[in-house]
């Protein structure tokens, strides 16, 4: 079975994300985190798919794979919110999160993740689209959410595992786990390709 | 907003389910556990969304509202995984819960929540319905999850919260958290309407 195999393995995240490590923690694999630094500006006539794609490769740049063993697995993600077209990151203040979650507010938008899962020998990148479709929210349920939750560091101002994901979620299409921010079924094919 | 609103009320959930009683919570709703005993069993007829409408009322059915003042909400819920047609509830053993979870891989299978949420001067019942779509799964991943993950208490034998529902489920469609066991969007659209 794969988690026996991957315990030959060296396993990297290069992610702050909290949601992230849980995830991967969750599926059973140990790992350690791997701290890179980039500057994730990208082509803005990419479309979604490629801007992650390219953002998750990208978040792996710094590593010289040569420095590490063999059965080293390298592990990166990038997730973005795509709503009538455009593609909206972090919210920089309180103002924005409300902007943000307003724009959300009774529509279906996209999010994309793109993955990157390297050895030394061997780069695959891939991704996942899951559609997520929010109920009608009042002023006083999308200020209630900021003020409580602060969710400044999510794209598109909000965290589907919390309490607007809850009450505010009619559904989905697509990987729950991709709109937290790790496509683990994608992650599990990957893993499987490379050891 | 609705949770100032409910914090006049008393809630009762009518539950044994610890999925439940934490997403219950996780909506930022105090209640208290009300034990009600029934006999689960249903008309072999009814199609689905009927069998979990008529479990949800029925798990009220031993509370005499008459005795609770005004200001009280009662919550219940049922869930039901159907393949092929066909309803499975719990694995009663092992070899049962193989057996279920060999039928959901590499398949799409609906998970339907009946819903039922009470006044003593108003009952409301509806339900949501899921799809989940299980990759192909191999015999070494679902004993792994049967050994460690022992999932005797769940219909269909498997939560999506767990390792399973991380490396085995490729999509949804519907409410991710119906899955869990509480269709909370429904939820939070049915307390609106009766307070």
């Amino acid at each position: 079975m794969l988690l026996e195999e991957l315990k030959n393995y060296k396993i990297y995240l290069a992610s702050k994300s909290p949601r992230r490590r849980e995830l991967l923690k969750d599926m059973g694999i140990d790992f350690e985190i791997l701290s890179t630094d980039v500057d994730e500006s990208y082509d803005p006539q990419l479309p979604p798919a490629e801007v992650v794609k390219y953002l998750s490769r990208l978040k792996l740049s710094p590593v010289d794979f040569s420095q590490y063993p063999e059965k080293s697995i390298f592990i990166a993600c990038d997730t973005i919110v795509v709503v009538d077209g455009h593609i909206i990151g972090k919210p920089a203040d309180e103002q924005e999160a409300h902007e943000m979650i307003r724009a959300l507010s009774g529509c279906t938008h996209t999010v994309y993740s793109g993955l990157t899962v390297a050895t030394p020998a061997q780069v695959l990148t891939d991704y996942r689209a899951t559609e997520v479709t929010f109920a009608e929210l009042s002023e006083e349920e999308i200020a209630h959410y900021i003020n409580v939750y602060k969710p400044y560091d999510k794209a598109g101002a909000y965290g589907v595992q919390e309490w607007i994901g809850y009450v505010g979620i009619k559904a989905i299409d697509g990987s729950f786990y991709n709109v937290m921010g790790l496509p683990t079924r994608l992650l599990w094919e990957m893993l499987k390709l490379l050891v």
